[in-house]
Parts: structure tokens; sequence; C-alpha cells
């Protein structure tokens, strides 16, 4: 699934044995497409295990690298440092539907909450995808969030897929991508850190791959400002406290600098991040046995996170096929103009 | 529309003519009340100013005291120190449909709106009514939110109306209340700082009125932990940024800890700010001038917010009407039970 | 040496044996006074533990109320949630000695600190005791930090001595103070909150004593701004996370309002949380570990938080014995206006 | 100035007429280089505008990329959106002499501070220079504050020279740089926006030289973890009010990712911006008229942030003439290795 661009001396750590978020142990991803006349769009569910999220909550950390856009439920994450439903990403007006559905989902295996239990809080993250899909619709349902939900699954399609339909990245097509890093602690232990990014940012002319620019397919001066987002969502089966999972998730700038972005004023850059590996037990005991990773190993993760974020967003651009938008227009082909560029072989991805 | 707690002692500054929020000129109230077999609940509209939000917005700041809750629009107010929207109050599962409701009005009135233009952020906030309203009926819909927008006026009534239809405040029945203070500044200025709240928050022993101790109406030991939350917000008419309308709306903390609360861990207590000295005009110049409020002023401010919040929170529980729930339980009513206590009068609100 | 307010309605929780932060086990606080012409402050000291803290920092959280003020060390214990140093408390102009003076320690136990080891963070928080002491003068050295930190036990006297010395609480003399509260959990268990506070703010006229205002000593409309600070600093032996300790720390502000409060602009107050449960090892393995607080428990210890904040502040009130001040002029004292306003009896203390 | 990279096409925005940071008018630097046996550290002082700081302070944001690190005043920083004295650059253990040295220039200036004038908030900030220095001598004094401010100037030497003198980055020799952009907005106003860096960051096998690698002068394998940190301070001439500042701060991410950072775990990596438009007047009226920035103007900004930081860290690395360190070690050049690297020419600098 690994693109063709040559990153062995770019990257420093190996990647996992899928190169998906998919590679830390019970993490799945399900896509929804939403298609029609006028529209190209859909949901990218993410799960970090396949139990009940409410009983079993996962902790989790937040990084707001730029705070425009309508996401629904990061102010408790910020709060209570955890995620307690499925994680949704979709466009920037279908938040609403997403996090509904959500609600009824953990409404349905939980009877009692906002009963005898406390609600429950939904996690659903946009991009705007208007370039492509007409968003005036509101063409996304509560019925495109069970399907992605449904579709849930260990290998995932990447690009032009899921949430990532109409999304476009540095004026190319493609929205959903994902990677992952092997992280080997001095004491020998491995551990796995993934990304899923829901990539809709940056600007043509300033884009790095590899520390290279790309020349932009045409350069007539009509460059739009960037006005994207993007979504990163973070996975690791370390031990991590919350704290940990915030400092984390606050590198992903540094992998948006090094594609060229200057993370712009109009964009939703949201990196989010948690652990498998301390799943919360809410009926559990007041106080209960836990682990903890010692603080001088965050370098490591933090290496793996530029990596696996800058890795996902060409991942992203690089599967990639091009949707005929609302008005007409399509957007260009990365794998095209960077195979025109670079000398790549075409028979990878 | 003052309640007859005396209180002349207690606070320090003047209430404007009305004792609500809209004494600040400009501002606007409206409710609508959701009824039914098993449902009480509601929306609450406020509108800083008649015009159109969107392309005037005002500066706004945002203190998350407790960040449990599911209100949408807070990431993007922070980072812009604005309000492009009307803001509704609503219950917790009925955020979805307010927020889709506020994006549909805002694309009817700038059709641009996700095409030259960028995306409109909506601005909904909640509390959860589930002990009067059986909230998993998910019965808020977008016409209760157009209904509320469409009500708005400069006068409004209080109590268990609206969003605060279903409310428990300390353990009674009550959730929509205001109050207002003058500030007179050293070189003579006159502003006014108004205050709205749903309130939704407090364990019934721990209320204190004008800090005096309210015996509670039953006392068999069943009290339920404080699970609620309260949302606040401020208004002004004097110049603030976005950062002096943030420390203002940190202070509504000292407010609640007068009124007895430890703000709960469940409890989404979330103080907004806006000023409608400042109306942002989103197509004026690159630079334009404005007027700026010496931050020596600011002291002022902050007593009259905790005055307004905590006397806000007063007049919800005072005009209160309790409501049967849907499982047939009634709230008590707090006005009964402080006049038994306190010896007040009954002809008064 | 509880005060003889009666409180008992008025707080839900029992104290611990000695109604001080050192009821929490392992916690020691020592004073050094300062004392000269014009000169009347102090340093205090607390220690977590009496171990090495920059080989086994303990978990930390922290919540700036009001950022007025010029702290040393926060911004890291923000970032690693932790403390690795005493905490030293003084006047305004005085952190930069006493910063250095924990620098100094540090190294003295660790030669390698600054070379093979990373360098270590001190922690100096500060108010101002202008009213009373000639900050001008810069006379707190060293000397007098090493003297607080050599003089720690686990009794330690309150009111106008250590860094409290010069201290203004509502324009009464009194700076230092501290209490406790027992929290027994659901499941059983015991744990202790204390706190201990360099109070050093608030405005005569807006004092609420257990709900009460008390009229000033004098009434002639000379009544200062409120210009001080409060640094408020919590203990633990719960096994809080620092993400729950920084929960608990923000629960400070609704004290805070209970006495009377707005929380200042010119206030630095600042309240820093630790837990004593959870030592960390900085040399030990990559994975350990450890214990976890259910987040259900954090209601009990915001309660505790509350109260004993709002104890301390008392008690540093009641124990004060005014000093002369650098201009001749004398605070007056909390404990007479108490005794005559609410008939006190004096055999207290 | 300017060094000899071929940098035409990798940055988009021209440089002011010195390249740096006193291209914004008004902006002063000023270096104290401190040598002795075994030592070699140094001052930086940045003066927002030649006259009296405490009295007319300046608009300011701030970001901490990562919270290690020992700095003073960025509390109140953060709380105010201002600066009131001058800003003092210089080792880890100097931040206690030069807070202590800006708050007795202060008080010389204005003798009521502390009376009946509040205290005054220094600002100190710090990196690590132990590799070269021997930071246990603990040798900055409030003399060589002194001397750096009294250095102030418009043209000032880069490299390792002031503060910067025994940094290290990206393993090479080099601490202080600086840059500058020029910023045209739609409208046709230009404003300026600069940087200043001290560089201490950044492991060697990491670096990117406008996204080229420069491979290591010695590869054994040896490399030691990235533990340095970057101070940097941004200064423009546009009107900007403090939250926009902050938001122009948290670009500085990016660039550190363009060359090559992770944003260590022990880096304290903070960014400070002011602006010199907006003069705030301590003792004016409490309404005053001032400017605004539109907000579609910050992408502009933020562009000039991340190239301006990305180019001041280089001339820091460009302008370093190595010193040899306590223990007897030189860290090597840049200049030598990236001129035989890339084929430079030696002329330049």
């Amino acid at each position: 699934m690994r693109h063709t661009l040559d990153c062995t001396k770019w990257w420093s750590l190996p990647p996992g044995a899928e190169n998906t978020i998919c590679d830390v142990p019970g993490v799945q991803v399900g896509n929804a497409d939403l298609r029609g006349p006028g529209l190209c769009s859909g949901v990218t569910a993410i799960l970090p295990h396949g139990g009940d999220m409410f009983r079993q909550p996962v902790p989790a950390g937040l990084a707001v690298l730029n705070g425009f856009g309508k996401s629904i439920g990061l102010v408790q994450l910020a709060e209570l440092g955890e995620i307690e439903t499925p994680i949704l990403l979709t466009n920037t007006f279908g938040v609403g539907p997403c996090g509904t559905a959500l609600i009824r989902r953990a409404i349905a295996a939980n009877p009692d909450i906002g009963r005898s239990l406390c609600t429950v809080n939904p996690l659903a993250l946009e991009c705007n995808d208007g370039t492509v899909n007409d968003i005036q619709a509101l063409a996304v349902s509560e019925d495109h969030a069970l399907a992605a939900l449904d579709a849930r699954g260990t290998r995932f399609a990447q690009g032009t897929v899921g949430a990532g339909s109409g999304m476009k990245t540095f004026g190319y097509a493609g929205g959903l991508g994902s990677s992952s890093r092997r992280v080997t602690l001095g004491g020998g232990a491995v551990f796995t850190l993934g990304a899923l990014v829901l990539s809709n940012f940056g600007q043509q002319s300033a884009l790095r791959v590899l520390g290279r620019q790309l020349p932009p397919p045409q350069d007539d001066g009509t460059e739009n400002p960037d006005r994207g987002s993007i979504i990163i969502i973070l996975a690791t089966d370390a031990p991590m406290e919350s704290r940990q999972l915030t400092r984390m998730a606050r590198r992903s700038s540094a992998a948006l600098g090094r594609l060229g972005s200057h993370i712009g004023h109009q964009s939703g850059d949201i990196a989010l991040a948690f652990s498998t590996a301390q799943v919360r037990h809410r009926d559990g005991d007041d106080v209960h046995i836990t682990q903890g990773l010692n603080e001088r190993c965050m370098d490591a993760f933090f290496v793996a996170t530029v990596e696996a974020v800058e890795e996902a967003v060409l991942n992203a651009l690089w599967h990639a096929v091009p949707h005929k938008g609302y008005d007409g227009t399509t957007l260009p082909s990365f794998r095209k103009q960077a195979t025109a560029a670079f000398g790549l072989s075409r028979d990878a991805g």
C-alpha cells in the first residue's frame, strides 16, 4: 500500500505491517461514500477498539493547531482526556447528523444513557469538501454515518473515499490517508504509532514532497488561497496518559510544516490522539492498577508522529482518483504530476 | 421583574432598566417551548444584534469552566474571537438540529457561504434536562430552533421556559434566568453588563441564597449527585477585545462558588461573552479604526459579572413554574421553599 | 489549631488531624521570616516528600485563575505535569533568588544536572507584600530560601509568618493559612486533601465569612482597589494524574467566590496541585505499573478543595498578628473585628 | 547580511532592508558577551520601542510549542496580552538575574512601582548552553543584563554572540539569528514581520536546509538526543491585537518542522510576538481610539512567519564562529559543512 516515493533516507523509523493506523492492534476503520448529482462526499469511522466505547472509553489528547471548524465533542475530550464513542469524519455541514447517529448507537447499546447514566459525548470532525461537493445540499445523513460504522475493518481504501471523497490537498484531489511507524524503546519494548488524516489543506505552489517542490500542473496565477483543513487521528498501543497523548498530537504541526503548509487562517487543523493500552472501565473500582510510560520515551513517539503524519498526507494524495466536481471541474491528480516531475514508476500503489 | 430577596447590601452595582441581558442595547432573546407526552424542553435564542451576524460578527470570548458537554462552535470562537451567528441554547441531544438550523439560516441570507465565501460557524450550547424531559426522544428539531429565532425581542420570560423548560437548579425547577448591571468607569462613561443563564446545576443541600443556606424541601438522604451544567452568556456594550471578554467570562466561576457550587465533575459549565460595541465588518478594509478599553477598567466589569451571574441564577429559580416530568415526578419550587424559609412576600416577581 | 467560627453547617467534610496540608502524609512546610527596618517579608517552603525531588518528581497540575505575577516554573509544570523541586513562596520581587536557591540545592544533590542530565525546573511563586514591606529593597535572598527549606516540618505557624509576613487579605493582616479535608470514596477508601494558601487578595467591603458580611473596621470611603494575589497549593494522597490534579486546582476559583472575591484584574491567582501517591522515578523503566483514580471520584475532591481553600484563607486571617508597615501604618486585625462583629470567643486559635 | 544559500525559489516573500527584526521600525537589539575560563555565554536584549515600556507597553501574544524551561513573565503576558519591559534572552540559569535587572531598571524609571503603581512584569527567556558553557557556574549577572540593554541599536551581530554565544543548533555552533519579511496586503498597505531566534535545538542528522539533508560532519553513531530549545521573538508594525499575535506565534512550529525538528520532549520552544503599532498608554483614557487588522489578512503574516523563522535559524548557523567548550571540545561549523556539501561560495555573509 506504500507509495513509490524514495523515502528511505527521508524517514528514520520503519512502518508497521500495513503502514496504516490499523497496525495498532484493535483499531478499525470504515468508509461510506456519498455520491449523486453534484454530490461527492462521505463518512469515515475510526474505532479505537471493538468493544462498547461508552463502557470502556480510551485515554485521549487533543491539539487544536488552528481552530477553524465545527467539530463536536472536543471540549469534553479535553476535559476528561478520553474518547467514549467511535470517531466520525465527514464534511463540514455533516457533523450534526454524525453526532446524532453516534448518540443513537450509544443509547441503543446502553439504554440508561441520559437516565441513570450520564449523557454520551459523540465525536465528529470535519473538513470542507465544497470545491468538489455541493455542501449546501446538506446531504450527509445519519444513515451514512451508520454505514461507515458498519463497514469497519482493518483494511480500508485511501484517497478520494469516505470522508475524503471530495477533499482537496495542496490543490490536488485526495483526502483520506494513513501511515504507521514502529517505535522501539531503549528498554527493548516495541510499540506502534498510527496516523490517519482527513486532508483538505495547503496551497498548490507551497507543497514540498520529501523536501522537493512540485511544479503545479498549471501556473496561471489563479491559485486560490489556502482555505482547507486537516483532521489528524493518532493511535498508539503505548500506555500514554492523556497529557502525553496531547503532547504527541501537538507535534503534527511540524509535519504540516514539512509538507509546506503555513497552517492557514481558515484551516481547521485538529489533531487527536488515543491509546488503546489503557482502556478505562466506567464501572470499575475507585482505584485501579494501570501502566505508565516514562516521559523520556516521548521523543521517539514525537519523531514517529511527524513521519507518520507527513506520509499519511502523501498517501492521501497518491491514492486519490479525482472526481468531477458539482460545478463540472475536476481537481488534478497528484500521482500524475509527481510521476511526471520526479520520474516515478507508475506500477506502484 | 426583579425577585424580592433583600439584596441591597449583597450586591454593589445597580441593575439596568429591565435587569436582563436585553439592557445591553441591540441584544434580543427568543424562546420556543417544546411540550408533549413525556416532553418538556425547548430552545432559547440570543441575538447580539439585529443585523446579519455572518457579515457583521461581534468580538467574543470563552471560558470553559468545566468541559463536560456537547456544544458546537466553541473551537472556532476561541480561535477567531468572534461570534458569527445567533447563539442557540437547548437540551443536550438538540445541538445537532440547532446547529443545522443556524447553517441553513446563514446560507439563506448569504448564498455564497461554502462557495466563494468560507463556511459558517454555528453556535449551539446545551444542558441536560433529562430529569424532566425524555431526552432519548431526540425531540428538538430545526423547527424549534427557527421558532426561537423568530420569537426574538427585548422582553422574554424566565424560569421554566424555552431551553430552560425542563432544567433543574440546585434540585429545584428552573432554567432560564437573566440580570444586568450598570458599570460607571472612573472617567464617567457608563456601560452595561448583561447575563443570561441556562441553569441546570448544583446540589440542593449546597445552595446559598445571598450567603444563606436554604433547608431542602425534603431531607431524606436521597439527594442525587450534581450532574448538571450551566451555560452563561454575557453581553456588554463596552468596547472590549476578545481577550478581555475571555477574562470577564472566567469570573463566572466566582459566582457559581457564591451560590454553593463546586463546579461538578459532570457539569458542562461554559461562559461566553460578547461585545456589541465593536461589530466587525467581514468585507471591511484591511485596517480599520476601532475603540479599545483600558485594561484597568476590567475590575468594574468583573464585579458586575459576578453579581449579574449570581442574580441570573436566582432569577431562574424564582420565576420557575415546575412541570411534571416524563416519569411523573415534579421538581420542587424554589419560590415556595425560599418564601417559607426566609419569610419573603409572595406578591413579587 | 482550628479557628472558632461556627462552621459545622457551612462545610460538609471533616478536616484531617491537624487541619493543615501536612495531614497529607509526607508533606512538610517550612517558614523563614525576614524582618528589618522597613522590611517584613519571608519565604515559605512546601516539600511534597522528603526525598530527592529531582530524582523522584511528583505529578502535578496547575490552574492560572488570573495570570498577573512573576512566578517561575509554571510553564514546565504544565507541560510535563510534574514538580521536580520543593515549592517556594515569597514576595513578588523575590522569585529570582528563590529560583536560584532551588537550582543550587538541586545541583548539590545531583552534580550531573545541566551536564549529562537535563536542567532542573525550580518552582517559586509570589504575592506582593508591598503594603507592609518595602519591596523596592529587593531584600529576599537565597539565604532566606535555604532557611525556609531547612525549617521544614509537619507543624508550622500560620498568619503573618514566612512568605505571609507582610501579606494583606481583604484589607486585614494575614497571609499564610492552611486546612485539610478527609475524603471517603464510595468504595470505602479514605484520602486526604490539604490546602495551603499565600493569601494577599480581596477588598475589605467584599469579604464574606461563612456567608456573612463583616463590617469594615473603618468605613471612610478610602478603600483601595483589590490589587492582591493568592497562591494556592493543594496536596493529596489520592492517585491522581496531572489532568485530574489540574481539574481539582481549577475549583479553587469557587472558594474565592464564596469568600467575596471577584478575582481581581491585578491579581495573580494561581492554584497548583500535586499527588504524593504517584512518585515518578526519573531513572525507572520505560513502562511502569501505577495506580489510577476513577474519574467519577473527582466530585468528592472538588468539594474538599472548595472547603479547604475557603477555610485556609480564613485561617490565614485568624492567625495573623499585624506588623507595622514600612510607612508606619498597621493593617487591622481580622480576629479582633470578627470577634466584635460575630461575638466569637477569644480563647481559640 | 544574507547567507548565500539559493533560496529565491524556496521562499516567496521579500526580506526587509537589513533582513533582521530591526526592519520593524523602532525595534532595537543589544548583545553582551560573557567569556572566561569555562565560560561562554551572554545576554541579548530586544526592545520593542525606545520609550518607557512600563508606561507604554505593547500588545503581545505567546505560543508555548513545548513548555520545557524556566522563562519568567510568560503567565502575565498571556493574561494581559502585553509586554511592559524589554525582553532578555540568556542561558537557562541566568533568568533570575535578568529578571531582577529588568525590575531595577523599571523602578529607576518609575519610582512608584510597587507603591502607588502595581508591580512590573519582567520578561526573561532562556536556552541551555551547557554543551559549551559551564552553566553550573551561574555566571550570568545583573551586569550582563544591563550591558545588553545598553548595547541596543538597530544593527547587531548574529551567530555565536550575546545569548547565542554557547548555543548549539542541529549539532553545529550557533545561536542568535534574525530575518524579516515584507507583507503587502490586498489593499496595498505594506507591513514588516521580523524574527529573532535564540536557537539551541535539533538533532544533527535531522537537519533540512531548504529541503535538503546535510550529511553530518562525522557519522559515528554517537549523536546526542535533541535536548535543546528555541526562543522565537516576532515583531511587526501591523496593528494586531494580542489574539492575532498569538495566532501568528503559533505558526513558528511549521518553520521548526521544515528545518527537520520534531519539537523535542526536553525542548523549551517558545514563540512570542509583539506589535509596535498599538502602543498602549497605561495612564490613558478609559476608552481610546485604536486600529484593527481584518482577520483575513492573517494568512500573509503566517507565511511571513514561517519563512522568517526558518531563515533566522539558518542565519544563526551561517554566522556562527565555534567557541571551545568548557570541557575542551568545539562544536562543528555549519558554514564549513554546508559549503562543502552544497558547493556554496565562501565570500558571503
